[in-house]
């Protein structure tokens, strides 16, 4: 059995990784930290939890975790994060981080973007982006792996394959994209006290979300394509789910046939992600590690529509996803 | 145009005044009260009031209050109500108040179920219960207005007719209630944020919840039948409404007929109560201050299903309509 | 009081449009139409209307409605309204038609989006499409007026000004539009089955919807410009409310604020439109006859953001707003 | 592996049972079978299960299957599998029975409760009712098992144990239910359409659900004590998820932790019933095999709260659970 520590444990994505991990033949989880008072069981925080798990949370720096675990999945916020993870690589356990600290390439962009100056710059640049369909190869020898972000990886993986066989134009690629309200998170906030959210709809953050430069970065290192991008998030009075419609300019003229073919033939063989085509609902990837995308040619235009669960394939899912990869298990163990 | 004051304006209760006051023909807001900061424009905490309201919310003593106003509307939390009372009294104005502090008889039960001293005790037992249904005649005199609780109002509208009638045991009743997730009010909560409560269905404080006391003491007070009830309130993922299902023993052997025919006849010169055939939804309801009533006779036992909107009729609906009351204006002003 | 009846009186436009006239002061709703079987009471098809109107749905050709009523609201499927408007309007009645039978210039267009012959070509092209922000004038005197679309509604509020204005380009415009069930209709449907929607979003007719020559036509009319547009609806998890995120290519390089005074200016006078400097969420005119828009310049991109309640502004309040006008009532008459 | 037929596979129960065959490592679905036209592929019709199974629906019969599968699931509606049980049998296949054909004992209150003449009344009386937690023994033998509804699971497990241990009186039991939509199934209907029933709540079917005399049989067999219930469901805007709050009598004095430990010591053993101290809510149990319990006593009352996912431990989960047992699989298999 290969022993986890889960960093952060409390939240809807450690949940999620929690609830994927029981059914991991191969993990097991021997640590949950947590800041909360008293060492609270995991299961009192989470109901859902009783029964199938006996673990507290405790307050542990990262000597104590890379004693008792051999691979890290840190849910902490950013800037948290990279405060530990030197520590726990010199240690020698593999790191794989949801937060969005080793996602970016430069330290100057993620001062710009995240307000913050980087606690460990020297390994930007040099971390894998863990999005399996297009850095596979990578994960697997990876001793710390950037987990990506919901919204990136709905859009990427809609978009890359078009950017990288030169289908569609680089620039001015609209991602017009719309979440459930989990991705916000567990702590209390006016924005997404029920009364609030619920029975409603609204865009928010609009041209400053914080995954515009990792879509940006990763598009252009996934396709060998530049790429620019108006990215608009909007929340939704759902749990889960994201839908990203995006809007390309294709170049040349390819028809609606020919783009459904390039992103079939480009993940034939994944596991997860389904080229489908009728317009897929996020209901039907809730719950799993699918990442559903269509495609259709709206009055010249490229309109590409990607659906994920982003508790799973936009976090959890997809971390286990590279969990199995980097220990060189099925890569599909725990999540079908 | 009389002059209003709304205490503690920021509110879902307080919304839900001025979005109703605002059609009164006969009222003026002048004041709204919060302990925010910064004097905040209540259009801006609330943006569905943008370019309906220009008011701002500042933090005001009674006095300064009075000087403004001729009613109180105070949507305060208890024990701080109470606090505030007795100066906008002396100063001759009238207040409808939303909170707790006034709705008890005795300062030990108040003590027993909201754990506090009642900061003004002698204006106990003697203050008015803003139900019109049953108290109308007190409440047009009344200085100050005890302006119900929301599951109380469902409970006592379907009950008390039946006890008044001795068709029912006023013993073993149980109130099964379901609420909305608006009664929970604006401050954020775990417990209230969306992806805690949404498509998820639980009881809470069962056996404890404060509006028993009241329901027993006003069920009393209006049937002349002391009543003992088990009171059981759900959450339910959506924004508004109460149903409250309740269970009594029939006294004698009454048709379901005759219990209909009672309830109707009480109610008949009601504007504000519907007693309908068919099973109410609390869609029904909703957005309106009606209260829709039901019964059943099911295997001897009688079941009162009882629908009204709990920020309406359960809270603003009610306070305008005792305001009406008070200020001998028609009652449903403002209110269909 | 003006005597009006409302044709296909049980869907859910016609239930607000019902709730809007029970407010009017000089309105009385005299006649309501169904194919329903039994001449039901609308307020046993709607429980929401109990006690508040006593009046049954009876199946009744034009001839009965004109002898019955001054003003005739049409809320009948499209290619219906358009075999009995003739006789409507030979009978000297004013009809204010929800359908989109009269909302297109050419019976051509009407054809291939509708895939039906329209019924009453010699009308098209002559009717009134009842917009009062920018067709205030020629509503006032007609006697046919075309009631908006929810969508185009949203959209044409929005961008409408900046085309006249020339502060945007008017082709490869992307409308994103988000929508809740209740635009679906009342018609029992796999894919409004509760289970099916919920905590679920897709897309739909990417590329098909029927509002978009509606659009185009509109913008094209009431900003001088001709608009070419990509649009794209969504269903969203709630009962009511749009909101459409407007892409577009600046003309020249506005900067946000010579936009958003270029909106401001244009809707100064409006009652119903809110021009905002925040992000709107839909709740915040859920209920209400407003239409709430603000801009922002995202990387060099015009990003538009237009919500309203799609059974008000967009069906219901629309009507009553343009009732007001041919009636020369205060336009603002039942709408706030 | 073991060859697995699902009835009427298009429904819900069908599509949860089906993702849970799919991870069963001992059960391969060969055969589904509907009467929709065009022997569709099951993927086309629930789209979640693209790329996970490869199977065309076809309307077959008991011989057809048979020849097939050793093991039938039939989902289809009563009054249908008591037609095609029989042959099934004959052919020596087991068969687990979502319908209600089998769960009573008596055709006469078959017939009284559902409308219609039982098709194959020599079986019942004799067809083991497939509680696990209650009927073991008689499951794994079984060639028929009759799988529980719902509601009576969620009040069965509750209520049993404490009128087996004689701490509560078996009259007027009141069981007062509260249900998320998909339990209304997928046909589409008017009271299940999304804008009905989302942001409402009410009952339905008061003193008149047909799970009531299922409920009173088998508390009655399971506990050894007749029992008589008043049974009131309702209808709660959410997918899934049950919540009974049930209310009796106790039988002498217990406290509120005697009650409780009867309850655990009960279930000591279960793999799938949780006795908690704290208000379950449905989500906890959502998406799992789990049902949680806890008790309070409330001024003299016996207040019992049981919360399941409706789908999995009240409809598939038992399913597969009883399936298990038959086949002499770990009881858990593909349940956790």
């Amino acid at each position: 059995m290969t022993r986890v520590a889960i960093l952060g444990a409390t939240g809807y994505s450690a949940l999620e990784l929690i609830k994927l991990l029981l059914r991991h033949p191969e993990a097991e989880i021997t640590t949950l930290t947590s800041r909360q008072e008293g060492n609270p069981s995991i299961a009192n925080i989470h109901p859902s939890l009783q029964g199938r798990i006996d673990l507290e949370c405790h307050d542990l720096g990262p000597v104590a975790v890379a004693a008792r675990a051999d691979y890290v999945f840190s849910c902490l916020p950013h800037a948290v994060t990279a405060t530990l993870v030197p520590q726990l690589l010199r240690a020698g356990r593999r790191v794989i981080d949801f937060s969005a600290d080793y996602r970016l390439d430069s330290a100057e962009t993620y001062e710009t973007w995240y307000g913050e100056k980087h606690p460990d710059p020297e390994r930007l640049g040099r971390t894998v982006y863990g999005l399996p369909e297009w850095f596979r190869a990578q994960i697997r020898d990876a001793d710390l792996v950037a987990n990506p972000g919901c919204y990136p990886t709905s859009a990427i993986l809609a978009l890359a394959p078009l950017l990288a066989a030169g289908l569609i134009e680089p620039d001015g690629i609209i991602i017009d994209s719309k979440s459930g309200v989990s991705g916000a998170g567990r702590t209390p906030k006016l924005t997404t006290l029920f009364p609030e959210c619920n029975e409603s709809l609204s865009a928010y953050n609009v041209g400053r979300h914080r995954h515009t430069p990792e879509i940006e970065q990763v598009l252009a290192r996934a396709s060998g394509q530049p790429a620019q991008v108006i990215f608009t998030p909007h929340l939704v009075p759902m749990d889960r789910g994201i839908l990203s419609t995006c809007y390309a300019q294709p170049r040349g003229a390819p028809s609606e046939e020919q783009l459904l073919t390039a992103l079939r033939g480009r993940y034939a063989d994944e596991p997860f992600v389904r080229v489908v085509d009728h317009l897929p609902a996020t209901k039907d990837s809730a719950g799993t590690n699918y990442c559903d995308i269509t495609i259709r040619l709206v009055r010249g235009k490229v309109v590409l529509i990607s659906c994920l669960d982003n508790l799973i394939k936009g976090a959890a899912g997809a971390a286990v996803q590279n969990f199995n990869l980097m220990c060189g298990f099925p890569e599909t163990t725990a999540l079908v």
